[in-house]
């Protein structure tokens, strides 16, 4: 799974993770600087061009009072999805590569999993035996990983992952591994009176621990998937216990039902990276008489990051790509429209 | 079901019912008019003395910078249940009014309904025949009432309905039938960094197409129970279709399930007024370390509007009362602790 790192020699790799003990929480203060730019340029990631141009655009005409696209602040809704389109998801998302290490760590414990399927697999790095476990192996894995503790308790499991988790080919934690200029339209976004959220396959659970401080997103504004909780008083304290149920799929037409039921209301701006994010897109650009945003992140950048769209295991970009074209959204060309892909580079 | 409505002869019948005619759109101004008076005293229809005292008290210590109870705003999270803690809740729930009226208008269309239960019981009024269909009864009536429409037409329909909407005893739309001391209660919060959040047994998408104008709440920052949709393109447009199947109930031990789902965090401060709160309240009181409150408003008031408690068929207040005692939450007796019950009183 490990892919060419291109980090170069032992020198590198010293001052590499050196700046990886870093804590995570460079993130808020990315974001602010960012947000601080909205003065001068507030997208100096973005290069110039019909990409920026289009954001930009748009942003000016739903903000113009008296404009005839203008939409009220309150109304300003925009949806993000999260992996590929906030933070990388190459080789593989990053919750399977939690899932995977999780399994590794409860290993010991567990010593009947070194025969047995779909944890064998995880243990063996044989992914292709995990793959052939199909949605059952997975909800097998999600169950010993994510279920049979409180919500207070996973939030506190995947804080501590992520701090010494590191990405195999960027040898960072992945938290370092959101995409810059991504992160200046987020700011730039909400410093014109827009309201972020983020709409994502991945566990809403997962990524509220961590969004706020990374992205300025707090926990109330990201829409997921999630396993199902019970509510119980345990020795006098209200505990909320995480089961082994699928509860909510946040994922192609799962998006529109999760937007509907959190936010309760149409996004104005949508921006995803693939197929998952096609009926997301749909719903936001394709409803209601006012100006509309679509925009597909799609990944061209083979030496900054990742090349990847119609054959790819993750994240796959194939449908979404052609209804791009028919339904004029934005496609951003990360090689050609970002002046960088992470903000260390 | 109609209850003695000490409105008076014909002219005041005439009086209510031509202020009736002014649009529902009153409250904004109302919560408006609210947050004006925070400059004086923010709680104008509180009378004076520890209900009230408790309220400020709480707020004063969370904003009070480097006190020991400071919470930084964005923890700020409080929690209002909706029916019989913002509006009325007698003779029965708005949202079963609104099932019933919903049946008798679809009637013509449905003749076998005649002689049909739970239908034929709706129309013959019987409401001792619709408890008999149970839960059963309860889940046809939504099928037809709420499901096999978009969410958009729903919101329509639930909009229309209020507007015509009187309630049997006060004559009045429903949207006037909310406690202007809560409305208070609300602003001030607001104005001290608060974001708040309802979190109703009552439908979600019964609520959120008049919760903002009436209370200042987006449709964000509303939970409540739902049934499952579905996307679906059709003809080209998107579309979110509305189905006859339970997707979550926000009541009592799902209270802190909703609130964990949509907000992702705790709150601080939670309001209720019956045992379909208890859970919330445990969950908001009981856990963490900082300031916390509990609050629940009591129906004393048979005058200005009903008391009911513990023998109560809608708002049941038994177990939370006891609770309230033991964990030292605020107890609101609506008739000693409030000059007014409704903005026109």
């Amino acid at each position: 799974m490990k892919q060419d790192s291109g980090t170069g020699g032992p020198s590198r790799r010293l001052l590499v993770s050196t700046l990886a003990a870093l804590p995570v929480l460079l993130g808020p203060l990315r974001s602010i600087s960012a947000s601080a730019q909205t003065s001068g340029d507030p997208l100096p990631s973005w290069n110039e061009g019909a990409t920026k141009q289009s954001i930009t655009g748009f942003v000016a005409r739903v903000t113009t009072q008296g404009g005839p696209d203008f939409v009220p602040a309150d109304q300003r809704i925009a949806t993000f999805d999260n992996d590929g389109t906030l933070w990388i998801e190459q080789p593989m998302y990053v919750q399977l590569a939690f899932i995977l290490d999780r399994v590794k760590g409860l290993a010991p414990q567990n010593p009947g999993w070194k025969t047995r399927q779909p944890f064998k697999a995880v243990l063996d790095g044989d992914l292709k035996a995990l793959a052939a476990s199909g949605e059952k192996g997975l909800m097998q894995l999600i169950a010993v990983t994510h279920a049979g503790m409180t919500s207070e308790e996973f939030a506190k499991i995947v804080s501590d992952w992520l701090v010494t988790a590191r990405h195999p080919r960027f040898n960072k934690p992945y938290t370092e591994l959101v995409y810059q200029p991504m992160l200046e339209l987020l700011a730039y976004l909400r410093a014109n009176g827009f309201k972020t959220f983020i709409v994502s396959g991945g566990g809403i659970e997962f990524m509220r621990p961590w969004t706020e401080k990374i992205y300025g997103i707090p926990p109330e504004q990201v829409v997921g998937s999630s396993i199902k909780t019970r509510f119980e008083m345990r020795d006098g304290q209200p505990r909320l216990f995480r089961l082994p149920e699928v509860n909510f799929v946040d994922d192609k037409a799962g998006k529109p039902v999760g937007i509907n039921e959190h936010i309760g209301r149409q996004p104005i701006a949508a921006f995803g990276n693939s197929d998952g994010d096609l009926e997301m897109l749909q719903w936001t650009t394709m409803t209601g008489s006012g100006a509309r945003f679509g925009l597909i992140v799609h990944h061209t950048d083979a030496e900054r990051e990742y090349a990847y769209d119609r054959q790819a295991h993750f994240g796959k970009l194939d449908l979404a790509l052609d209804a791009a074209a028919v339904n004029r959204w934005t496609v951003v060309d990360m090689k050609k429209d970002w002046k960088r892909v992470f903000a260390f580079q």
